[in-house]
């Protein structure tokens, strides 16, 4: 794993760029990256290219063995662009057209941007496309399709809804235009459903998750056209990503198709209170562990391409990271397979936006900061891993036997999110509290799309999969059948790929694959308080629960102790085939009962598993083992036989790494 | 009562019409409803009608011996119209015009609209109006009225002025227009006070009651209209109505000159918390009762237009019912005198905005639901009932002697919440505590007008009436000088019809009727406990102090034990002619203390009452007595001396029903 | 201190004028105020100027002895003006247009309105400028400055810019527009940033800054402009305020520099929570010695111009204050210096916007209200005041020794505003944390300016003195070394002028000064409890925490006694040739640790203190010391050696006074 550092020529006196790029290389960066936002200075006026500094700074770079990452700046376009053109910034949900003066937000569906977006990317691939120093291109920046009701916007979702269904009565039938009249007659009636303006659940769901998909379709489409650019001039000689955040809500990564691999970006510590007292200062326990999961099989590799570097400047409340977080965080990016970990960024800025926002070294440039000496200890113990690397190293087999896939579609995640049902649902809480169960298990985990293959997968799961079709669920029945063992959460099943109810009893699909019908779903009020019981256990729930009637051969894994319906089931396995389906039906508070559930599916099928703390992630990577701890309290963790610890010792501390 | 399904022939292949209505009218439902939001199945294109679906639907209803009830489509244009006249549209507070896509959201007051409401409702009355299938019509779909800032809302509201001041000088002087220079000098001049961008208390609060009065009245001439072209086809063939919400805030149902009678619908379980720790399933247990009370006197009957039948989907949370509660809702419809009960909806949606909202019978279209169920068992009871019936039988005597009238005008509503003085007020809160008090002791409840017969109430209670004219106050003092029994409560009388102050002593009008001045008046933040005491009770407050000091001849009721006027009277009550007047002017937290001083209203006057809990409801109709229970523990409910039990049995539970 | 009350003749039949003003006389009062608001009655037509009606009001006034305080009527422009030119009103963040109908919001920057403005006021200066029985003017109404992005503001920022900077390179610098290549070619090209669009954190902060200034110099412009006007006709004869509100966001009173002083309006009793359980009655106990403290340096003299005369009408909840507050608000403005107390207003309103606001006489017009009576107390007893008065009396010497200065600039308010780095910052509560402190020991309080003299001051103190050039921090080290005792709390020195953090170590620059290093800062969540420990006290903090390294010779204060710093400095203290200099990093919970070292400042210069209870002022005037109580609790408040109880009792209750 490499290690890099964001700096911004066009942010510093030329004369200061020599002395930064010397300090950055001697502490022990290996790349650095260029050029993000950069647009007014490549572009000052419409046509003129500037690319003299550029040169100069990657030569400066180059001078000091810092390989170099450029980045297209199109999320800044200059102000004379907006001047002579301001139909190129999006239209938000309450009608306001966005400008000029701050982080643009631009609309990547207008034919003049896209234009514009052309001429600047051909220019720079042209000059940099061939140019050994520049190991890569990041196109654009954190890519998040944010809403536009721009009239361009509203044009290309017509021409797109027109590609999808051919005609309107198509169209017409897949939103259930019947309800409230919505019926239309042609392509170019067809309104942007607005859900601030309707109020979320006033407009047809189907509709806003055909405008989520064209959403993610425009976003990825707008990079994979800039990165198609490139491909052109620079062949494979470089490679091509964008950074992503490390979870995303429009913008769905994998609609990509012309990236070589996707990168991410990572802030764990934002002023969320997480895990026990320290978790604030520690981070979320989920996200890096999901980010390196979610988009490490997209393209085989990854990268982190902006860690944290300290404390940062835009959440509601900004804490100092925990000294040792973010060495911690490094160590579980390479655990997690990154590639690469980049940090935004080298200095700290003195002007801007970002005025709080730490950087490897001080406002002074060139005092490090604490977070500053934690990437370069990191560095220098990465070097040390790098002679002990075996490129042949194998998965441990008692680990690719825990070897379990996520299915996961983003589409899922829109239409839960419009259509709640409870305020209190909340996706990725859900999607963490069974990635959670997985990692006390010390089981490996991949995200798996629906057209992937499965059979890798001893064990799968699919949380809160709502969008299925016959297919899919054909396919989950043939997997389990030859032998995989599948875990269904609340919700799955419930709705065809348009967001529509089947015309059979509730989730009654499903039927034939776990075994058991859903006899209604309940929810609670935020102060409610459920209860469900699995042996001698109690667990409380008031998000969600399936209510389940097993059929026979289906046996009661959990079951409700309280409400009207004490006594029926709430989590249900059955054997099918040389497999096993079960179905959770029930959120629970902590995510206890979905843990206790999915260790004992490890384990009936008879594979032995750890039993990690939660915030307490062990990796395998090349050969190597690693440990970190975002939890409060020291945990034990044994060495896996015939291994040697060579960084850290135990019991691991918080923040704390064990190789 | 008769029972009733929407159904919507249009949602559904034709294929499977006579197998849905066949199911309702074998599960004994004696009518259904059709056409509501069918604007764009009924008029396709601009001036072309298609009426031949719904013949055919209305005539397998008639097959299956149902009943129809017609709806005229207002609520939902279709595409075409949108698209060829946006300014059909309201537009709302914040600036938005809003579109089609959605649950649409018009404006009465625009021309365009207007016209082609006229032609569709004429083209649907010319064709089903001498149609002895179709027994009656509901005009559009829950008016509500909505706030429009719509340049023909602007026009509108100017000509209503006109009409209603004659000179710009009258109106001036209404709206106090001398006030920060609001002075106009042409009606053309004059803008919609905004409330939202006038942030509340920055703009007039008599222009502000005039644009409510206007709102009200073109939803009501908007529907009246409708009606009438109805009437003109139909006479008095069929009856017609509309549908308001079971409590309205903008809309004023009684202003409607045109409908037969006005129906309501009724949604009790919608995520609010409510009484005892079931409440939240039983639902609100005070807007059944209220909305019988209040809809009933207008046009001498009511039905439930719509009454949920199980989990919907439009709330912030949306749980299960309690099992039985859909049955003691239509029971409680029953005795609060409703003609009819109607279910929204007989199917399942499986498409569209309310996907998650239960119907009679589930998503495959056949199994009935639980609230099918009920509905089924409550209907087989109805017909027990009807064998019994006695169409001669008189109220009680010991009943009508409790008789009880609700002084109401949605003017004080709409004064009072647009000012209120503090954040705590809440109008719909304090009339439900006294209707509390009174359906506490049993007594049968209406509500009434200022124009109305006082005569018929031995007792009155006027919430928190703010506005009053003189007329209204010797109106009242002759009421009780003839043996009435008058309640006043807070913030009473303080007010003129335009929402002015006399030029008196703070409230000073009402001395003469109530026999006590108001010193002042005081409000508590919201962590604040104020204490009233009575007797030896003390009762908590925050909300609301009017602080009295009676004139001789006058009896404090009970008085302030705290703050700085510990020891003023809180309430008092006088003797005046045959009859009492007392005034409340405090309101408590749980509303114990209006509810001891209610009752000792009855008992003073020498009434025998009752002594119901909270949520347990004792009605008389047509000789029968019903009783319901929204509490969350069993209750003692005594059958009447002379009275058999037909239904259900005692100590009443929760959710049950006693006939 | 006179004593005076609003009057709106505009209001009232003009047969009433007489018995209103011959009663405001009969209550003691001084003088009346006239004109406020009244556009549309001085200026019916365009053109056509009508002041028959306020010549007669002023002879009313006149012959019952009362002086008049003429208002300019500017911030209600009649509705034929909105009419005719909408461009007047300004346009929100939101990008709604205001417009008539209300309390108009207008943009002072239009040309259309200015033009107007200067008509009506060169009339008005005309009119009453030489006339005797007008005692002084008041400018507009409680000038606000609040934001507008029409497009003439933007024209007008452009031009402020444009003279501000010169060259567009200059701007660009300033700005820091290499980030997110904000950078501009021309000035034609800037955008008002607008942070509610750019969700605050996404827009240039220095841009911010400069609107910030900028909307401030527009308004003082405008006020001045209008002062000018007057200037011009009245000379010296007659004085020209205007009447700020008493702690402002957006309007920068000091940037004023036409006026002769600055008045300011106080509403005490806003439906907040203060000290105590009768806090909420009491009033906010920081905003009265805050406002005089302010205020009166500005211009030499202040005067409070309105002051609440019992409940009013605007905040969520409005209660009763308690009795006596009243009285004690008027000797806080004496004790603070004011020379006047003016109340909003004599009648009751009974009609307009403000409703429920009290006056001096009830809704009847005649029968004074319990403020009423506390105003007519206080002039009785400052009549006898009056005659005790000794115009020579010099403040008592160990008074003037406590003499404090605070060092202020709004510069700083709108920076830590904008950029907060954590929403619990508070900027007014961390002002009044030290206000208080410095109460607390009975000093005198001025605020001071940059510009200013510091040599008056014993004792400085700077509360997040954040924007700092090198030649303030060279003016406090030689203010110190002369044997100034200064005070930096949390962030001061942090950035420049410009709001840019210096190319230094965090807070370098003020190395010197302070003698110890700012190593980092850190913020805690609203439910984190950090430590602080002083001595064997131990203090409470979550807001903010600069972790500091002393220099030796520098003295620990207080230290972090957890978090990862725990051991750490929080404040600290040194010598500084013949003074000393503290810095305290932490802002405590209820500003305990703060008051301690502040009190400690004091007493280890030499000086004997105070030591006051929150919420208790002792303040010397003219040879009088007044006390008051906003405490809920009785104080033991020692009389001066020497000095006689004129008024009011020991120990000293809550809401009362003693002189």
């Amino acid at each position: 794993m490499s290690v890099g550092a964001y700096y911004y020529p066009e942010h510093w006196p030329e004369a200061q760029w020599d002395r930064d790029l010397a300090k950055m290389a001697e502490m022990g960066f290996e790349f650095t990256h260029f050029a993000e936002f950069a647009w007014a200075f490549l572009e000052p006026e419409e046509g003129r290219f500037e690319f003299g500094w550029l040169d100069r700074a990657i030569e400066t770079a180059a001078k000091h063995g810092l390989k170099v990452i450029l980045c297209t700046p199109t999320p800044a376009p200059p102000a004379w662009m907006g001047e002579r053109h301001p139909e190129i910034y999006l239209i938000d949900a309450e009608g306001r057209p966005h400008g000029h003066g701050g982080r643009a937000w631009v609309s990547p569906a207008e034919p003049v941007f896209r234009e514009y977006t052309r001429k600047i990317v051909a220019a720079m691939a042209e000059r940099y496309g061939r140019d050994t120093r520049i190991s890569g291109w990041q196109i654009d920046n954190e890519p998040g399709a944010p809403d536009d009701f721009s009239p361009a916007a509203r044009t290309a979702f017509q021409a797109w809804l027109k590609s999808r269904y051919e005609t309107i009565d198509k169209l017409n039938e897949a939103w259930g235009a019947a309800f409230w009249s919505l019926r239309y007659d042609r392509f170019e009636q067809v309104v942007i459903p607005n859900v601030s303006l309707f109020q979320g659940d006033q407009t047809s769901p189907h509709a806003v998750l055909d405008f989520r998909r064209f959403t993610a379709d425009v976003q990825a489409e707008y990079l994979d056209r800039q990165a198609s650019i490139i491909r052109a001039v620079a062949g494979s000689g470089q490679w091509i990503t964008t950074n992503y955040t490390n979870i995303t809500d429009n913008a769905d990564p994998r609609r990509n198709r012309a990236l070589d691999f996707i990168s991410f970006t990572m802030y764990p510590v934002r002023g969320t209170d997480e895990l026990g007292p320290d978790g604030f200062r520690l981070g979320s326990p989920h996200r890096m562990a999901s980010a390196c999961a979610f988009y490490r099989p997209i393209g085989g590799v990854t990268g982190v391409m902006e860690l944290q570097p300290g404390q940062v400047n835009w959440a509601a409340i900004n804490p100092q990271p925990m000294p040792g977080a973010i060495r911690m965080w490094m160590w579980h990016a390479f655990a997690g397979g990154s590639s690469f970990v980049c940090t935004y960024r080298f200095r700290h800025p003195t002007y801007g936006s970002e005025l709080y926002h730490d950087g490897i070294v001080g406002p002074d440039g060139v005092t490090p900061s604490r977070g500053g000496l934690e990437f370069a200890r990191v560095i220098e113990e990465m070097r040390r891993l790098r002679t002990l690397y075996d490129p042949a190293a194998q998965m441990p087999e008692r680990l690719a036997a825990r070897r379990t896939g996520f299915l996961w579609s983003h589409e899922n995640l829109w239409d839960l999110d419009n259509h709640k049902q409870t305020s209190l649902w909340d996706t990725w809480r859900h999607r963490f509290i069974y990635q959670a169960a997985v990692k006390s298990a010390g089981a490996p985990l991949e995200f798996v799309g629906e057209e992937d293959d499965f059979s890798r997968f001893p064990f799968l799961i699919a949380p809160a999969y709502q969008l299925m079709d016959e297919a899919l669920i054909a396919k989950l029945k043939a997997h389990v059948e030859n032998g995989g063992h599948l875990v269904l959460s609340c919700r799955s099943g419930q709705k065809d790929k348009n967001g529509r109810l089947p015309e059979t009893p509730w989730a009654g699909r499903l039927r034939p694959l776990m075994g058991a019908e859903v006899e209604f779903h309940d929810v609670l009020l935020g102060t409610g308080r459920g209860h469900v019981g699995r042996g001698k256990a109690s667990y409380e729930w008031n998000v969600w629960a399936d209510v389940l009637r097993p059929e026979t051969g289906t046996t009661v894994e959990a079951e409700y102790s309280d409400q009207f319906y004490a006594g029926k089931a709430a989590a249900t396995v059955r054997r099918l085939g040389r497999g096993t389906v079960r179905y959770i039906g029930v959120e629970t508070k902590d995510g206890a009962l979905e843990r206790e559930i999915v260790r004992a599916m490890y384990k009936e099928a008879g594979i032995a598993i750890d039993d990690l703390p939660p915030g307490v992630y062990v990796e395998w990577r090349d050969g190597f083992f690693t440990a970190v701890n975002y939890s409060s309290s020291p945990a034990q963790v044994r060495s896996a036989a015939g291994s040697e610890i060579l960084i850290g010792r135990t019991p691991l501390l918080p923040a704390e790494v064990l190789v």
